[in-house]
């Protein structure tokens, strides 16, 4: 069977009044293609009988799979489990292997075991249970001819650890799909516009079997090819052309050809290169440290970051000039500088980055205009500096100062590696 | 006109496959429940006709609000907006203020204006144009009696600027619905189950028109009261009846009574208490001081952090002992305390906490279990540590340990204020 389709069915209230987001949908979506299995359509619904019964009763029509997820907890607002044994035409009974596992993770926490816990180990008479490892609901599994359908709990982490345990392994056995497969080029410094007219030819000449999306980021256009066939090996190799048509066409603006985040990319330079970064940052509080540091392995290039919030740190800890500060202002070129050359004597770092920004209104009145950041990238020989102004709110602002510094910063090293 | 439906329908294959988490609906959903506007139904659907077009008929089958976002961007992936053209039977023609806008944007970014931008400026000629200051792409704005349809572009700054702007306001002025409001009571330090079993007796005496929710996150548990009603002022007497209710039988693991961030709940006692926080923080590499600092007005009592990843930072930096390190680890509760200390007098702080652990495989082989975490929290006068020990992976763990250690700051100023 190939070309399985699958649908994702979302459940809680919390969801829809907006106060979760759903992050399960897309490792879902990511797993499931993996397989060879195409998300069609992601549904969410409320904890409500109605629109439960709905979602399913539409998703079944289709051959595939189906996953739900959501709505399993012990408390009075989860009522999909009742449900889904009505809809298979189940009964509830306890499973005892679930019971025990339950009431050993109660009793490891030290809480009392309470009759609604007991709920937490009913399952219907006619599934397949799904063990929970990660904690005490249990996915469920439903299997006709040509057609799967998963429950699961919302919670991400138990979600994620019965999709790999139990789930994603049945799946690849059942179905035996088309292989799908996606290769990226990853650009920084142009816009989506761009970077389509330079590539309006190739697009135009690629094959039926793989498509061209284009996902405009911060500073950056990731492009993605995704192709199907039958035979894995020629996909790859045709992938892999074109993959390779793209990157000679895009020249310089091509940072990556693997659709890894920008501190990976980083992070496998400096541990090839065997140097250390490190970092001074005010406006960002942090941000770009926690960036640098989401990478496994990454102690062994990164020594550490002074996050001078205070104008006092920036002095006592980074050695900025009380001059500096009270000629140039906190955020400006000479600052930035004097901060990053702070980090590269503090923290004894091969490279290093200070940012000095505005990031909001409040807090301190600088005479500076919000949105402006100042950067400053240094080595033992060089620095370069750039002013950059952002026009958003302070989270996005945020976020957008810590993708531009570390593209200045990957600029910076392509530049001055020896 | 009350109880005034929508429908979510989010457009676009880097959603389907899982490339791209849709923070977009949770907003448009917390932003229309203010208006009275309860979503039912979120659907999403990759850039594929067919799926566009179902998902369409489905949703204009009702009465109410269907929101569209993704697929109007200037590059080939994207079909929606001719889609929405023909399925409103209109013809597509250029705005000219859109087009000016446009050019405009190209003009300052001194980017070459091509011809696919034009065709950013073309838009149905039987909807309101909605003007994106934020971007290229206008949304769009069909209205019949019992309907309203609104397309917007996916990239979420601009979606919620045009929303702000122009969709809220008309919403408002067109449905004159039923109140809803929500109240909450935020607890840390039990489970789920230990607090639905504490409130059993007060969930069943809610009256109708109140609904009470259980979140579950990281140490905490959200409930949610939500209660709709044509009485503003007597639906806001009952809730906050309610609340108190709850708020009174949970007692001291209420920390508190609106739903914000614990980042935000420290930084308000920070401020009212006129008290400086300092940083010290390894393993989570940064990640605590950007949630400190993700608080408007947080340079009023933050200072900074020490982001010390390698041991000779902890020692040059922060003055943690050579000697602590050799005998008793990085991570351990003496380090944690010397770090805590370091913090306290380097950022000259009136409170200080510091964290250490081992958040996955790789990088140095410390002779620690992976997932522990030592933490110290510290004034002048004292000092609380303790040990977790978080079973995720990197990612889950940085965020766990992020959590209790802002629980575990609260805790430590709520015993020791003075």
């Amino acid at each position: 069977m190939s070309n399985v389709k699958a649908h994702i069915i979302t459940i809680g209230d919390e969801l829809l009044i907006g106060q979760v987001i759903d992050t399960n949908s897309a490792w879902i979506a990511q797993h499931l293609n993996k397989l060879g299995i195409d998300v069609v359509r992601r549904v969410a619904v409320g904890d409500d009988r109605d629109a439960i019964w709905q979602a399913l009763e539409e998703a079944i029509l289709k051959p595939g799979v189906v996953i739900i997820t959501g709505g399993l907890g012990p408390t009075a607002d989860d009522i999909t489990k009742p449900l889904l044994c009505e809809f298979f035409e189940g009964k509830l009974v306890v499973d005892e292997r679930v019971l025990d596992h339950v009431k050993n993770i109660f009793a490891k926490r030290n809480r009392p075991f309470l009759e609604r816990n007991r709920k937490q180990a009913e399952v219907p008479d006619n599934c397949t249970v799904l063990f929970n490892k990660m904690g005490t609901a249990p996915g469920m599994w439903w299997e006709e001819e040509d057609q799967v359908v998963v429950a699961l709990p919302g919670v991400p982490f138990e979600m994620a650890s019965i999709m790999e345990n139990e789930v994603l392994p049945r799946l690849a056995q059942k179905f035996n799909s088309d292989a799908i497969e996606h290769r990226s080029v990853i650009t920084a410094g142009e816009g989506e516009s761009f970077v389509a007219e330079k590539l309006q030819d190739i697009e135009s000449a690629l094959p039926l079997h793989i498509r061209l999306a284009y996902l405009p980021g911060s500073g950056m256009v990731k492009l993605r090819l995704t192709g199907r066939g039958a035979m894995k090996e020629q996909l790859i190799t045709d992938l892999n052309l074109w993959q390779q048509k793209l990157a000679e066409r895009l020249g310089n603006i091509v940072v990556a050809l693997e659709d890894i985040p920008l501190e990976m990319i980083l992070g496998k330079w400096f541990l090839a290169n065997k140097v250390t970064l490190g970092i001074a940052e005010s406006c960002t509080g942090g941000y770009l440290a926690h960036h640098i540091t989401q990478v496994m392995g990454a102690s062994a290039y990164f020594k550490g970051c002074i996050v001078c919030y205070s104008n006092d740190v920036k002095e006592s800890v980074l050695g900025v000039k009380k001059e500096t500060i009270e000629a140039e202002g906190a955020i400006s070129e000479k600052t930035a500088i004097e901060m990053a050359q702070g980090a590269f004597r503090v923290l004894k770092s091969d490279y290093a980055i200070g940012i000095t920004g505005l990031m909001s209104e409040g807090g301190e009145s600088y005479k500076t205009e919000v949105g402006t950041v100042w950067m400053a990238v240094a080595d033992k020989d060089n620095v370069k500096t750039k002013k950059f102004w952002f026009p958003y709110d302070r989270v996005r602002n945020k976020e957008m100062a810590v993708s531009m510094g570390m593209l200045m910063l990957w600029k910076f090293v392509c530049e001055f590696k020896s």
